[in-house]
């Protein structure tokens, strides 16, 4: 398997630390996404949407969207709950944070950390911090009363809400007021074989 | 089960159209979601994300996310595919409609449509439609060698990525230049047990 991702991606960071956890080997391919690597005839070849992570099977064929990379290496794995519920519950979990948290959780990080700091896409930021601020107290209530997001057992739903969650405020997004949040990454970091965002594989 | 949804939700949609083909038979409830229904305390027990469809299961639990009540509700039927790879690929098609086709295809409908005409979100079109057209040209892509999203057959990629599509006019995108998208489109509506978004359940 070939990996096409960016070091500071939270998107694919959540692959490579399912791959440290499941202690699968892989080779790593970084593209600069800031100097449109992945949007070249020939990235565009392998994901037509133009977006890292992209992941390489042995058969040549290319599977994209992090969320979707990560339901296929941890199906049949402790990181997917078996009962049909709780998979669906997963997967919930994991649609909120494409939908209703990362744009408003990463890519304030994106505009603040990587563009520059007289970008016009600053104007986005009051807004976005403000939806930010409503996905986060959605996992606050949900962690009162759980130790992780499904099944009360670390899953991929963690790992996907996990990724951007814990960087949240180099976009701005303090996390002190959301002490359940605070304390459930500290689980996350604690889970064997955990990784930092900035190793590189 | 319980559905509770709002008629004009192409998100709502999915669940109504998929329930419809599956000859399953469920209680509607719809809520006013343009006056506040999915905002109250009531409703935010049920869903804490305020978001409709959101699927009362028989034991009294709540499943929210539209592509993660269409996963559950299709499992072990011939609308999902049993290979673990294109089972991943119905979760690539199905992301990507969350995160690159739905605030894009979708919003401006509902900016257009169901805001008053001097709303101030108005001035988010032109870069929303913009970015409409680049998830409509990738389905237009891949439409082009595939009569279906994964598999060669219609799924759940195919009822989730149709819902907002089929309606993209209503927000200012029209299809007239995506000849592949409106051929699937046509298929899609040839599938038994197909009903319209304004069928009432």
């Amino acid at each position: 398997m070939t990996l096409y991702d960016y070091l500071d991606s939270g998107n694919g960071y959540k692959i490579r630390l399912l791959l440290a956890q499941l202690e699968r080997a892989y080779r790593w391919v970084e593209l600069d996404i800031l100097s449109g690597a992945t949007r070249t005839a020939e990235f565009l070849a392998k994901n037509p949407n133009g977006s890292i992570p992209t992941l390489e099977l042995d058969d040549g064929t290319f599977l994209a969207e992090s969320n979707a990379i990560l339901w296929y290496l941890a199906e049949g794995t402790r990181f997917i709950p078996g009962d049909a519920l709780a998979r669906a519950r997963v997967l919930q979990w994991m649609f909120f944070e494409q939908y209703s948290h990362e744009p408003y959780v990463a890519t304030p990080r994106f505009i603040v950390k990587h563009l520059p700091a007289d970008s016009a896409r600053r104007a986005e930021l009051p807004a976005r911090l403000k939806q930010g601020r409503a996905a986060l107290a959605v996992m606050e209530g949900h962690l009162a009363a759980h130790r992780f997001f499904v099944a009360e057992r670390y899953s991929i739903a963690d790992i996907a809400l996990y990724a951007y969650t814990h960087l949240a405020h180099e976009g701005g997004l303090e996390l002190e007021p959301y002490a359940q949040v605070r304390a459930w990454i500290a689980r996350v970091q604690e889970e064997p074989g955990y990784v930092p965002l900035t190793r590189r594989p």
